[in-house]
């Protein structure tokens, strides 16, 4: 695995990139861009579900390592992603039910980082990241998640909600941390299970949470609204542990 | 209480902050200044246990907000401190046995702020940190407080260790966190308690851990070494909810 991150500057690279298959992240186009080039490069992106911002010439050029962006720089990931397949093989091989983490909206590299570090040594076989709005496996990422990113593999999904629904056929089941929901203590954690955590403030989208079995709370004591996202994830996610390890004291 | 992180920068200034009474995180002093006024600010600062740090000229005039610093620029806490009695007066006021959580050794501000907020919500009544290596209660930590440092009480005090050992006079007992220990699901965290968390390198230093009546460790199955320190402070804060409240499922 490489530990660089890194930008894809240029209309012929990003294409190139695009062909060959790589993983971007995001894609950045300068705003009133619309010639022939730029054009077909939106249309890959389109087609590989990539996100597209527009952004000014300016913002473009202070992204930019070598000064010819032509209006166009690509996002790569420096991790290459799992698939969902993959993640379900690992703990198949290692004799366990299934043990996943499901991310929505969380967007900060630090927290997503410190979330696969928890994964890693909470046991969960994987991570599995909406494509739309979070953080890429980035060199900072990387450092955030201590090397636990070499060891858990994370998988993005275009549709959440979707991949819920799929999983769900093939034995799993959906536990979504919310306020509003049963106190975790009280919601059953064991077996083939998706722990899936929303970002701070807006929590687990809509769609998302509807997909879900069963909606499980952190007892809240305090003044404040929640928790540090990757904390909120750490305290459910070892619930999960204690429950799977028949822990009680 | 007051947002603002501040420096206090010139001879006079720093002298009259210490005179009154001020609460000074760190003291910034230009490597090789030996006058009179330097040397009466370095003794205010030793008789209050001020953390010093000799830097270049360079790094100064980097920190200084007016340019005028005369080789000494002193950090001010941007939040008041609260004092280890009125932590256990707030405990007092609730009619609940006294839960704390005491840090060594996390330097990290945003580390610290995410730290504060789960002993918020978690129904800590105080954090302990000590003098010398801990985060200041500057605007950064407030911010990763996401507010809760309006509410939970931090207390800085000269030496953990000692601080420990009076209060275990007063009838609270104190739990570790370390991988060397018994897990935490077999370990009692009900009653009066501290609850003690290190650094993610270096842990919980070796006098503070022998004040320590036990050691705890968090169940570990991954492949990396640590958890983030505020995820390992959720985790295990978390699991004293449970204990404290009767959660069992």
């Amino acid at each position: 695995m490489r530990y660089e991150e890194f930008t894809i500057e240029g209309r012929n690279a990003v294409r190139e990139a695009f062909r060959s298959g790589k993983t971007i992240d995001k894609l950045y186009v300068q705003d009133g861009c619309q010639d022939g080039p730029i054009v077909a490069i939106k249309k890959e992106a389109k087609k590989q579900d990539t996100i597209i911002r527009y952004v000014t010439r300016e913002r473009l050029d202070q992204m930019s390592n070598t000064g010819r962006h032509q209006g166009v720089i690509a996002m790569a990931a420096a991790y290459e992603y799992a698939t969902v397949e993959e993640i379900l093989q690992a703990a198949k091989e290692k004799q366990e039910p299934p043990f996943l983490i499901l991310l929505d909206n969380i967007e900060d590299p630090h927290n997503l980082g410190a979330i696969i570090r928890t994964a890693n040594l909470a046991g969960a076989h994987g991570v599995i990241i909406p494509k739309n709005r979070a953080a890429g496996l980035t060199a900072g990422v990387a450092r955030a998640s201590a090397g636990a990113l070499n060891y858990t593999p994370v998988a993005k999904v275009t549709n959440l909600a979707k991949t819920i629904e799929e999983l769900k056929k093939q034995g799993l089941w959906f536990v979504c941390a919310d306020m509003s929901g049963t106190v975790m203590y009280d919601v059953d954690l064991k077996g083939p299970i998706g722990l899936v955590i929303g970002s701070e403030g807006e929590g687990v989208g809509r769609l998302v949470k509807e997909k879900c079995d069963m909606v499980a709370s952190i007892p809240m004591k305090g003044n404040i609204d929640s928790l540090n996202a990757s904390v909120a994830m750490g305290v459910l996610t070892y619930e999960a542990v204690r429950q799977r390890s028949g822990g009680n004291s």
